[in-house]
This record gives structure tokens, C-alpha cells and sequence, in this order.
């Protein structure tokens, strides 16, 4: 929980009057970015890919600075990862530019059309939402990412990242307003709070009335953090404890497949895979199939009594027996939870008690089995036969997102442009009033 | 601000446990309801008609009750009003639920689906929200409406209202149970929290994991605290500083009788009217034609002094200088701020300052300042020449509403059927696993 390590050496006396600041800069440009044409929100995000693209350079410099002051503060190897650039990475977020901007522009969709019987004309209106704040943790490329895709949905962004990536997201942000001011855009579209400490951070949530969404992305932590603490509307993104279940219909080399696909291609992600649950009556085969290709990818296996004395003797197996914490815990490693259930309504009964409502998935040949458990297993994302490893914009076709909501409210799964929209009511008339009884005047309050 | 006012006097030393024990019993049928057919949905509403049909004595003896200890506490007029329940009142209640009863069913509906080229084929599928919470004043008409609405969106109901209406809310809620009990439904389908005092609106609205969603709907005070403070997801509705710009191309005659109907027809409600802007050219003209009618109707008018050298001396007016208050104020009471503006875009400068984001109208003949209008002005409902009253879920045709949302994120405007839901992404594959490199093991955190 990168989140809880004190950061008070950055905070700062002023930092309320710094987060108003920028916020109310973000919140001046609002209206003139609701109305900015598709052609000319596309032309900045081609001159802001430009932009990067020639100062990739000083951005590798930047983010080089960066992750040598991390390793001189003993960052450990998997967050180093997450912080460092490369030129693959900065390609990437090119990339990401120019996916943004080849979909199709979301604001002034008319979602519904209907007439009422006074005459009245009502139209729902796909509109911005207005300042979208992004708080996130290493990862550079989420700043490129969220202010692409934000700008295109007709937001300003806000972007909040850790202080361990500050002279990446600088260079960053420096290159995305080049590109804006290029395109004759305010650069109060993208604005980069990277003051103020935690104080910021506590003020951000807290600005009713100048940030429409708060969208935290990162550990657990932060996650909680923010959901708890915040006074705006807040969409929570990533937690996932995800399960597959085998079933005693699964065709079982499917059943294999999948599961190592869905712990072993990226574990550290919140799609990858932490707990196995099999029917016992496919157990012996299945564990008996993954117990050494677990080994070889070096996963380490947490087992249920069942499952453990299948296991045990898997010759380069690291096994342990679970805890009831190891239901719970999203490992985001190469670390396995294993369960043998009764049947279909155990595996169920497990996944109602333990999910965190992300990607789910069921590995069956049989039907009915399948119909029930993707209608009754409430997550943003259910699947049968396929890994959970899809849950994600560019998987779904949607482009880049800004993570993965597991909320029921406003958004489930992947956030692409849709999902970073309102709407509103337009309704037109030719002088309709309201029948009914007129009121009689009540006397004033208070 | 009945909200501020102290209510000590009912917390319990256990409000923790009582409302943990009430919201994890309408959690515990939150996977049935959510498989409920249309039809079982549909029959449980008509026996709770029934029930309600029958009880209405019952419920009327208990209202007595209530008004009878609201008045002895000194209740003001309008705020009994808004407690007292006739036979009208009850008819209405039957009525919206022979209402909720005809609309069509959103849960399960496939909003989308597509396929993507490695075969997958995804279903954006409509589901219930799990457990919504309605926290709201004295009007105990809400207890009904939000019951049925909400049950029909497959939803567990939480009904929080206010300590004047307990006796009324109990009979109400009597009622609704023997209905679902007749139906077959567990009663722990509406829940009411009639214990605890304000602690128990804190554990309510602090209770993650337990509460999808909580809707306050009451005066601007309640909804404000709960925004403040809640933990889970919230809704906000109601608050609505709602203007009419009177444009210089306006149909004057069209603009008076907007005017007077968004203001009059029921001033204590949110989608009234309150501030009056009105273009300089034909400010003589039309508050001319409107001072004597506002004076008539009881409306006392509070002007900026364009507009106060125009109606003083109307006869039976009560006027009064504005003072900068006056624009920010919801008064929900017959009191009009009026302000002559220079031109559309000084009126819709004002309206970005002091709109709640609700219901705003122009009234004008001129295509281009109504489409700018319309454009521009970011509030859930925008209308060209209707009056602001027809925000509201039966206008609308949704039937009845769970109230008008006032924020961007998740549903603005009246809140139907649709709105209580949420979706989740149904996939489908024959063993899909995700392409790209096997990622080198890293180490375990922590």
C-alpha cells in the first residue's frame, strides 16, 4: 500500500489555495471544451502526439532522473517496473494518442428521442462531464492515457500522479501542452497538480462544486482512500479478486489454458487470476495437468486440504496450505489460491462471498451451468470459457480507458469515452405550461 | 433546514448493530430478487396495492397520529402539509403503483452486444443496482413510490424517512409486506430503519459493501450532509435554482405565461422557478405585463434595479431591492428574483454562476439564441419555450421517479426505472486466452 507510506516532506502550507488555483483553471476551460468540434479535439491530440514525439527525449531524461532517485531510496523491483519509461513505452502512449483519436467523438450523441402528448420535444444529449480528476500512483503512461482520453470525452482533466513519477509527468504534461497550445487550446485542459503533498490530495477530493469525478487508479489503498474520504463523486476502479471456476463439465484442456493464462500473463494486473476454484470431480485431473505448469511459471500455489493432497509431490511446486485471509487477498503476483468445491452452488456461494465484483469466469461445456452462473454472479465483467484477462478497453474495442470500474454506479468494466460522459435533457416547446391545480401561495420558510 | 435541527433525543446506544442487522437482511435477498421474473415482480406490486388498498384505514389513523404530535411540536404549515395524508394522497399512492405495475421491466435487457475478432462475443446486459437507500423528510408518499420503484428495478429498498412521519411510514410499510409475503417475497425486499436517530443515518451512509446506492431527497441540508459524508455511492437530487432567460426575440405573451406557471403552479418544489432574467429590450414590456399578475397571484418579488424601476409602484406588489443572496437562493416559496440582463450571453453568464445544474429555459423566437442556449447551459434539463415544471418523472412518461438528479455522474434529471439500474458485460468464448508475452515472474510485495 504505497498510499499509507507518509509523504508529509511535500506537503505544503498553501496547498488549498494551489489545488483552488488549478481547479478553477481546469473548471474556467469546461465550457469551451463541451463546445469544441470532433475535428478540432482531433487535431490537438494528432499536435500533443507530435509534441511528445519529438520531446520523447527529454521525457527518457525526465523519467531517468526519476527512477534513480527511486532506486537510490531502495524502490523494490516491481514498482521500479511501473515507473520506468523505454522507447516501447513511449510508443505506446503515441500509439494511445492516436487510437483516442481515431474514435468516434462521443459528445452531442443524441442517445433517445421522444415526443410527449402536450407536444413537447425531449431529446437526451450526450455531454462532458466537466473536470475529471485522476488519481494514480508510478505509472507514467496514465497520464498520457487519461488525458487523451479525457479531452475527447470534453473534459478537463486533472491529473494526480505519485510523487516518485514527478519529473516524468512534468516532461509529459510539458509535451501534452505544447501539442494543446499548438492546436490553439487553453492548456488549462490538461492541468498537472503535482504540489501540495497529500494536504492536495485531501483538498482535490474534497472540491465540491469544481470536480465532477474523481477516478482513483492504483493499490487497494488508494482505492479506499479516496472512496472514503471523498466529498465528489468518485468512480473506484481495479480491485480485483478474480475467480475462475471449473466445472465438472469443463472441457478441462480449455479449463488449463485459461487458467494459466489468466494468472500467468500478468499477474500484477487487477484481471489476473488469484483464485482457482474446481469441482471435486474434475480436481485430480485438472490440479493433476496444472500442478507442474504452475511450477514451471514459477506460481506458488495456496491449497485448500483437497487440493493440497493432490499437490503435494508436484516436483517444483512451491505449496502451502490456504488461509481463510488467502480467499480474500488479491495477490497481483504469481501466487494461486486453490479451492475444491461440492458443486456449482458452492463455487457460486464462494464467489458471492468473496468477490470484489470485477471478472468472473466459469469453464464449462455445459449450458444451463453456464447460463446460471453468468446470470447470477454480480460483476462488472462474467465469462464463460475465456480468461479474465480481457477485461480491458483495448480488448473490448473501445480504445484506451481510464481503468476498470467495479461500482454498479454510473459505470461497470472497462471506462472508454462513453463511460466518461453525462447527458442531459433537451426538451423544446412552443409555450407548454404545466396543468394542475395552481398553488396556493404558502408562506415563506425560515 | 429540518435536517440541522437536533434529534438526540431518538438515538439508540446500538444503532450500529441495528442497521448492520437491517441492511445485511436486505442484502441476504439481493440474488433473488435479481432473478425475479417480470411476471412475479408484477403480481407482488399488485398485492401490494391490495394491501395498501386495504390498510388504508390504518394508514390514515396513523397519519392522524403523526400530524396530530407534529402540531403539538409546533409543525409549521407547509411542513404539516407536506406530512398530512388524505384519502387523495393514499389514492395516488395505489395509483403509482398500478403505474410502476404497466412499465416494462428493465432488468435483463441487453443494451448491447457485439463480437470482436478473436471470437468473443460481449452483451452489455441491463442488472438491478443490489440495495438502494432513500433517506427523505416528512412526505410519506416517497415510502411507497420508492418501494415500488425500486423493487421493480430488482432492487432491495432501505427506506430511511423522517421521525414525524414514523407512525405513517410503519402502517405504510405493514402494508407493503403483507403484500410481498402474499406474493411469496421476503418482506426484507423494503426495509424500513425507523430506530437510532441521526447515528443511524451515519452507519447508513458509511456502510460500504452493504449499500449500492443512497438517494437523499429532501431540503438542501439533508442532501448536503449526506454528500458530505457518505462512504458509499450517492445520487444527489433536488436542489434547484432554477431560471427563465426572457430573450429580446421573445413571444412575450408565451414568456408570461411560462413565467408565471414555473413560478406559481407549485412554488415549494424543486423544478420552480426562482430567478427571472429578462433581456433589457423587453424588460419594460413584460414585467409591464407581469408585476400586477405576480402581485395578484402573492408572489413578492425581489429585482436588481432595472427591473425594480419598472415594478415599483405596481399595485399589490411586494418589492423589494435584491441583494446578491437573492440570486443563490432556492426559495422554494412565492418570492421571484427578477435581474434585467444586457443580452444572452450576460444571462447565461449568470446562469453558469448560480445555476444548480436542474432545469433552465429560455423563451425566445430566435433559432440561434435558443440553439446556444440549449448548448450552453449545463444543467440536467434545458428547455426553449416550456416551462421548467415538466422536470419530473411522470412528465417525462418514466412513470413515477426516485427523484431529479442534480449531478452529472451516473443519471441527471428524473430518476426512472432505467436510471435504478446498473449493467454488467456478459462474454462468451470457446477458451479465448489473451495474446502477448508470458510475463517474467516478479517478486511477491509486501
Amino acid at each position: 500500500m504505497e498510499w499509507n507510506r507518509g509523504r508529509a516532506e511535500e506537503s505544503s502550507g498553501d496547498a488549498l489555495g494551489y489545488v483552488v488555483e488549478r481547479l478553477e483553471a481546469a473548471r474556467g476551460v469546461v465550457p469551451l471544451l463541451g463546445r469544441l468540434s470532433s475535428l478540432r479535439k482531433d487535431r490537438a491530440l494528432i499536435a500533443m502526439r507530435d509534441a511528445l514525439w519529438r520531446r520523447q527525449g527529454e521525457v527518457l531524461a525526465a523519467n531517468g532522473r526519476d527512477t534513480a532517485l527511486a532506486r537510490q531510496a531502495g524502490m523494490d523491483a516491481a514498482r521500479l517496473d511501473r515507473l520506468r519509461l523505454t522507447e516501447g513505452r513511449v510508443q505506446a502512449m503515441l500509439d494511445g494518442l492516436e487510437a483516442v483519436t481515431a474514435l468516434a467523438d462521443p459528445v452531442g450523441e443524441q442517445i433517445e428521442a421522444f415526443a410527449r402528448p402536450n407536444g413537447l420535444r425531449i431529446a437526451k444529449v450526450r455531454v462532458p462531464l466537466g473536470v475529471v480528476a485522476v488519481i494514480y500512483e508510478s505509472r507514467p503512461n496514465v497520464t498520457v492515457d487519461a488525458a487523451a482520453i479525457g479531452f475527447k470525452a470534453g473534459s478537463a482533466v486533472v491529473l494526480r500522479g505519485g510523487s516518485e513519477a514527478r519529473h516524468s509527468n512534468r516532461a509529459l504534461v510539458a509535451a501534452l501542452h505544447e501539442g494543446l497550445e499548438a492546436a490553439g487550446i487553453p492548456p488549462e485542459a490538461v492541468v498537472l497538480l503535482d504540489r501540495g503533498g497529500r494536504e492536495a490530495v485531501s483538498h482535490l477530493i474534497a472540491a465540491r462544486g469544481l470536480v465532477d469525478l474523481v477516478i482513483p487508479r492504483g493499490g487497494a489503498g488508494l482505492i479506499r482512500h479516496v472512496a472514503e474520504n471523498a466529498r465528489v463523486p468518485v468512480v473506484e476502479t481495479g480491485v480485483g479478486n478474480c475467480h475462475v471456476y471449473v466445472d465438472c463439465q469443463a472441457d478441462l484442456g480449455k479449463a488449463a489454458a485459461i487458467v494459466l493464462n489468466a494468472k500467468c500473463q500478468r499477474p500484477s494486473v487487477c484481471n489476473a487470476l488469484e483464485t482457482l476454484l474446481v469441482h471435486r470431480e474434475v480436481a485430480g485431473a485438472l490440479l493433476g495437468e496444472l500442478g507442474p505448469e504452475l511450477g514451471a511459471a514459477g506460481v506458488a500455489v495456496r491449497a485448500c486440504p483437497g487440493a493440497h493432497a493432490i499437490l503435494s509431490g508436484v516436483p517444483g511446486l512451491e505449496l502451502a496450505p490456504a488461509t481463510p485471509a488467502d480467499w480474500e487477498t488479491e495477490y497481483l503476483a504469481p501466487v494461486l489460491a486453490v479451492r475444491v468445491v461440492d458443486d456449482l452452488d458452492a463455487g457460486l456461494e464462494h464467489i458471492r462471498r468473496y468477490s470484489t465484483r470485477h471478472s468472473e469466469a466459469i469453464v464449462t461445456e455445459d449450458r444451463a451451468a453456464a447460463r446460471r452462473f453468468l446470470a447470477e454472479v454480480d460483476a462488472a465483467v462474467v465469462y464463460h470459457n475465456a480468461s479474465t484477462r480481457f477485461t480491458d478497453g483495448g480488448e473490448f474495442g473501445y480504445g484506451v480507458e481510464m481503468g476498470i470500474s467495479t461500482q454498479v454506479l454510473h459505470a461497470r468494466g472497462p471506462l472508454g469515452l462513453k463511460e466518461l460522459t453525462s447527458y442531459k435533457y433537451v426538451v423544446e416547446g412552443e409555450g407548454q405550461v404545466r396543468e394542475g391545480a395552481w398553488a396556493a401561495p404558502a408562506p415563506v420558510p425560515g
